[in-house]
């Protein structure tokens, strides 16, 4: 095989933009070969792509060899699950689910290690943060004591949450600002600290909207070694904040405003607290500014590299299964809201699923879906007939 | 009266600053005629100034029209107590008591509005944060959303720790970065901010050195209008960070390397919200930097402050009735830790005083302090002689 066939699942604002970037060349061993969406409208840019009325028709066509999911949130694991039954490779948008239990299905139907399964998180291709990785993976920065992350330049106005009938309602999207917004954050935040054993958030819902989801939150995570980890995320705020901090044995590293300056300390800082005869000196340091040039390659990288994973054998930069870690982290801290207590992770999958039943049940949403076209026959994993979900159009 | 004639009590580190201060005529209405101290030793400096053995006969010594309190902490309140009693004018260092009982034991000797009470939050004199409070005060920055203020920048090393037997321990200080380092900034908080109507914090104790206290405290705050804020404190971070950032209606401010940088919006965050027909765009904003030339009268500020609140009339900037609200702060945080639960002010005083006595019934500081020279007849809130506890020497 020298070209991949794609399929994409819902063509709203991100399968747009992947089905141009395949039709416009920038995956050059990828071809658009068909899409799911009934109100796709490919006529401009991809006159050759099949377009299905339905998800499952195009998975068993025999049209693609792979699909990408880009679909509201809720149908990535079933639609997840049955397009890797029928033996494709997958490419899921994030989250990969709305809690951890869907996750955990979505992931147990990847049996066959020849099937490519990632997820497209691409700010892990972003080469500020490769740099941080890297910094702390070979020891640079030595233990990590503390990070603190603002995460506030998400702001949306009423206006995008009056965009659709799905967004921001627990039916709908299963969460806010943790789910649809922040993943890319959660994951790059495990993906460089790990997982914390414990979570206590505080979650404020409608907080700056007329929404039925959390808006505004502010997050405490615990490691068993001490670290602590701050997360602070919102849609309400302008302008707003990105600026991660961490503390270190080797200094203070910033990343803010796309730069990253590390005050680098010459004795480790534990190592100068039980050395110092002084009281109040602190280790000396030197100033480390990192050049960086741009954002990197972002979904067209991502994309390229499952392309090349599945013709090359190249590992993935995002494999989906690590994708269970970002929602993790969401739902506990949305459980540590809604139980008002901290959260010990693992977190209990099936717990998490029944509050957010509980919270679908009473849910604004479910009318507004209800009148959304759907494909009939794939049920969800609360069991629930598809076309009471949107599995399609993201106008 | 034309000088105010000062007793100091405990001629520590901050005593010894104070002590120079006036005799070195940064205070010019000021004249230091006492100080009690057994390990004083004034005669490079105010060779004029009477030596008591004991705070006691200081105080009812006739010598002194007022009295300076810069004794370890849990003797504030019983020497503010007899001081006041006694008819004097106090100044007390922070924090005015270790916990909240103390603190309004305190301020309930304070029954006659001639004598002047005021505390030695210094701080409070900074052009930044009087700058700030104005923006705050006069609505410029309109309703605030969210406070993070990280303050780790308060580094010490075992050696600072190990210098004197009282320090951090439950029995010597009552606790560790909150009740030492930190109240200055737990008082700039409210002073700016309010004060919450919930907190819950994560403090770790002797994480960062061989001490019995706290070292390091993560601590969210809740106001009852939304309002968030967390403070990140910590002794064991170097190089620290302080920096204050601040998101309101009409922008983001922070105040980090003394500089105040406000993005300003043009129209404020919730109209935008609720007009824009864009789901994305964010108020344009303008960028104000607030240039602020130095940092202000600090301790000599207060000083002349509560002079001249003696001599002329003039209010304090700040009254050691206010005093009460960073000690509340402080216990909030170190008792939703011990109760591993989010406090609700106004904090049950009596409760915590019950959980810091048991603390203190098994504090290594006791042995070490019953070593420390005592005026005896003086007791502490706990029923305790003074002789248990240091009253005079920081070495």
């Amino acid at each position: 095989m020298n070209t991949l066939r794609f399929g994409i699942a819902g063509l709203g604002n991100m399968g747009s933009i992947h089905a141009r970037a395949i039709c416009g060349g920038k995956i050059p061993r990828a071809r658009l070969a068909a899409v799911s969406d009934p109100a796709a409208d490919l006529s401009g840019y991809a006159p050759d792509a099949k377009v299905f009325p339905s998800t499952e028709e195009m998975i068993r066509s025999g049209e693609i060899d792979a699909i990408l999911i880009a679909t509201p949130h809720f149908s990535h694991t079933t639609i997840g699950i049955d397009a890797l039954e029928q033996g494709l490779h997958v490419l899921v948008e994030k989250p990969i689910s709305v809690h951890k239990a869907d996750a955990e299905r979505l992931i147990a139907a990847h049996t066959n290690p020849r099937q490519i399964f990632g997820a497209l998180f691409n700010q892990r291709t972003d080469p500020h943060y490769t740099k941080i990785r890297d910094l702390i993976q070979t020891g640079e920065l030595g233990e990590i004591r503390r990070v603190t992350w603002l995460i506030t330049n998400w702001f949306r106005s009423q206006a995008y949450y009056n965009s659709s009938g799905w967004r921001a309602t627990w039916s709908g999207e299963g969460g806010g600002v943790l789910l649809n917004q922040c993943p890319h954050h959660l994951d790059l935040f495990q993906w460089l600290f790990g997982m914390p054993s414990k979570v206590r958030a505080h979650c404020q819902f409608a907080r700056f909207h007329d929404i039925e989801v959390e808006d505004d939150v502010t997050a405490f995570c615990e490691y068993p070694n001490g670290m602590t980890g701050t997360i602070i995320t919102s849609t309400g705020e302008a302008p707003g904040t990105n600026r991660l901090e961490i503390a270190a044995e080797r200094g203070r590293l910033v990343l803010e405003d796309e730069k990253i300056s590390w005050k680098r300390n010459d004795i480790p800082t534990s190592e100068f607290c039980r050395t110092s005869s002084s009281g109040y000196a602190t280790p000396t340091t030197c100033n480390i500014e990192i050049p960086i040039q741009g954002s990197g390659e972002q979904h067209n990288g991502i994309l390229n590299n499952f392309v090349s994973a599945v013709l090359d054998g190249t590992p993935l930069i995002a494999p989906a299964e690590e994708g269970r870690h970002s929602v993790e982290l969401a739902n506990a801290m949305l459980m540590s809201t809604f139980l008002e207590k901290r959260i010990e992770l693992p977190l209990d999958g099936a717990a998490y699923e029944a509050l957010l039943q509980k919270k679908i049940a009473t849910s604004k949403g479910n009318e507004k879906l209800a009148r959304i076209p759907f494909s009939p026959k794939l049920t969800d994993k609360f069991g629930r007939p598809l076309d009471k979900h949107p599995s399609y159009s993201q106008p």
